[in-house]
């Protein structure tokens, strides 16, 4: 049996909705990859009692506990108190943290105040786990055949040390190691996938099938069997690919936008964009990769027939004759911008995002694509359902999926 | 005492870190806002005895349950026996209901199969909760003196249902009513504002004091008060106006970008935009707002020297004496993009995201902003700190801040 984890997130800004628990997603993505069982996340309020009440309850059905936040220098910052109450121990000072904590206070001019000591307090025998970007550190408690993990609350914080003390050790509790692959697809509906697939997606019991949408991006299927029978998922993809492998374009964690443009930097592929409906964010989606400048030579982006036609220099005619939202329009868009740019790559998006605008002939949710490369010219007429932002953000990922063809 | 509220969150989806709990975080934030205090948020696995001992054990503690998710026809779906289970209720087939169910599907064109049928049972006693978007309905259960409300897990379905079921039934527990106040800043430092506003913000204990962050924009400070009292909340108000009033851009729940984009529409303020560093993030943010096509002209991205200065036609000698990242740079973006979309209002962002090409001149993160209303041009100078991804946000809020100055 692999271990069953319970993860508690402690704070009063989580339970009054303010904020969303980004750190229990993260810790239980994480420690399901390597074959735990997460059994319960719990958000409990800065009380001392709420606390304990929690840590002690969860500790009844799980082997190791995950807790996050409440470990700074407020008053309201009582997770210490509240686990050592649990465990019934007591808190003890400890004279090397409150050192550093006071060494890096000087550093920064400020003197250490009562309350900032806090954070040099320590679980009776707990390991103390260095916190390398906050002040406060982590504990790891053994308890009673149990392990206690106490992590900061910021995420930058937490993951590096989650990843540093809580990954290991948990790991070497697995007594049975596991393989997961995700399986990533675009320009299929899950629905399609699943009738596809479902005479033998689920027909082999020793592998764990979750299905799930990567949200504007398209289905995700993932499988996860136990090491030593990694043959039964090789024999599976195998099938997979034999039967959807066109619309699989990813093995792996990274999604189509990454893998596009780690394919163009490696290959030194020059691009420029034109948007209409997407209003930049093509743009912007690539601009969010490090080194982008390197490949991406810049964009229009032409909200109305007369910067279609002025800035852009698409024909009146055409926009006349086809309308702003056609085929040609985005072919001249493609062509326009990568001549303006001199980029190898030149991509024209028009579309209809709605809520208002859509026509029986034209209704919302309709996109036209056009990618230009050295002249070759390729074209994708498609209809996306869902409000304004859904229609956008598809189209978004419609564009790396073309880019996935000329690639 | 105002009631004490449990939220349930079921799903192995949740558990095994592949979705994000928002409805969670929904149903908290709108439940504090009228004065409930939300004592425990749970996510429990798609197990009946699992489901039925979290149910069990938050009944003892809380007087409302807002439980969601599991409420759909796969074999996974299994919220309605556990909750049945810890109420010790059967769970019964309401005809009306599983009528509706099989002349919805007719009109799809699909067959009423068995598992879909299990939409149809209900607790015995309780109310049925119409889901006017998706096929499960809600139910409502009051036992031994407790609410107990089970929505569907889809947000597109649980909201609309939120609002017409559980607020106002909610709402009627509330013996002291409270108002609830968001102040939204911008352009200064949590910490700043704290100093500025700490002998008088904690003084008055009948006011509950929150600050947080809003990512990238800036701080907000909420005030909670009993209406009876809320004299207090506006001698509170008079006092952060007068002392941080220039950095109060709302006292309300819109965000910046939202409210000036309604400014802009209201008065027909026509833009266009030049942007390096933001690569087309703030054009993307303005026309995530339905309806901006009549005021937002278009944008230029231009990521290189040479598309600032072929593309947008910034001067080349201003590149080659101050920089691309400059205020001259800025300018110029920020008066050709106006000249070159016809609009009213220019605006030019260029600096240097990172994480690489910072100098000890021209750190990472400096960002130059400049804006053009018909000729006038004002310029500001940032340096933001962060990660690529944060300092390209926080420069588009920054844009909005200095639209904020010119409207």
């Amino acid at each position: 049996m692999n271990p069953k984890i319970g993860v508690v997130s402690v704070g009063d800004e989580l339970l009054e909705g303010m904020i969303l628990d980004r750190n229990s997603n993260y810790v239980a993505r994480e420690l399901t990859k390597i074959g735990c069982e997460i059994i319960r996340v719990v958000q409990v309020r800065d009380k001392i009692e709420e606390i304990a009440e929690v840590v002690s309850d969860l500790l009844k059905i799980s082997n190791i506990l995950i807790i996050s936040g409440g470990l700074g220098p407020t008053e309201d910052d009582l997770t210490r108190e509240g686990v050592a109450k649990a465990l019934r121990r007591k808190l003890v000072m400890d004279e090397k943290i409150l050192a550093k904590l006071e060494e890096k206070l000087k550093d920064h001019g400020l003197l250490c105040l009562e309350n900032v000591k806090k954070q040099a307090e320590i679980i009776e025998g707990a390991e103390i786990l260095e916190n390398t970007v906050g002040t406060a550190p982590g504990q790891f408690v053994k308890h009673e055949g149990k392990m206690i993990f106490i992590l900061p609350g910021p995420p930058v914080e937490l993951i590096p040390m989650f990843e540093r003390y809580v990954l290991p050790r948990v790991e070497e509790m697995i007594h049975e190691k596991y393989t997961t692959r995700i399986y990533r697809f675009i320009g299929i509906k899950e629905a399609t996938l699943e009738e596809k697939l479902k005479d033998f997606l689920y027909s082999d019991g020793r592998i764990k099938v979750s299905t799930m949408i990567d949200t504007y991006v398209g289905p995700t299927i993932r499988l996860t069997v136990r090491n030593e029978e990694i043959w039964r998922l090789e024999r599976m993809e195998k099938m997979i690919k034999e039967r959807v492998g066109e619309y699989l374009y990813n093995v792996g964690d990274k999604r189509i936008d990454e893998l596009m443009v780690e394919r163009m930097l490696k290959e030194g592929i020059t691009i420029s964009i034109a948007e209409s409906c997407t209003g930049g964010l093509v743009a912007s989606t690539l601009v969010n990769f490090p080194g982008v400048s390197k490949i991406f030579k810049g964009g229009v982006i032409v909200y109305s027939n007369e910067s279609k036609a002025e800035v852009l220099g698409v024909d009146r005619k055409t926009l006349e004759k086809f309308g702003a939202v056609s085929e040609r329009t985005a072919m001249e868009m493609a062509s326009n911008v990568r001549e303006k740019f001199k980029s190898e790559i030149g991509i024209g998006v028009t579309g209809i995002a709605g809520p208002t605008g859509g026509t029986s002939e034209k209704p919302i949710g309709l996109v036209f694509f056009a990618i230009d490369r050295e002249g070759q010219v390729q074209t994708r007429r498609e209809r996306f359902h869902g409000d304004r932002n859904t229609i956008r953000m598809r189209a978004v990922y419609s564009v790396f999926d073309l880019l996935r063809k000329v690639l």
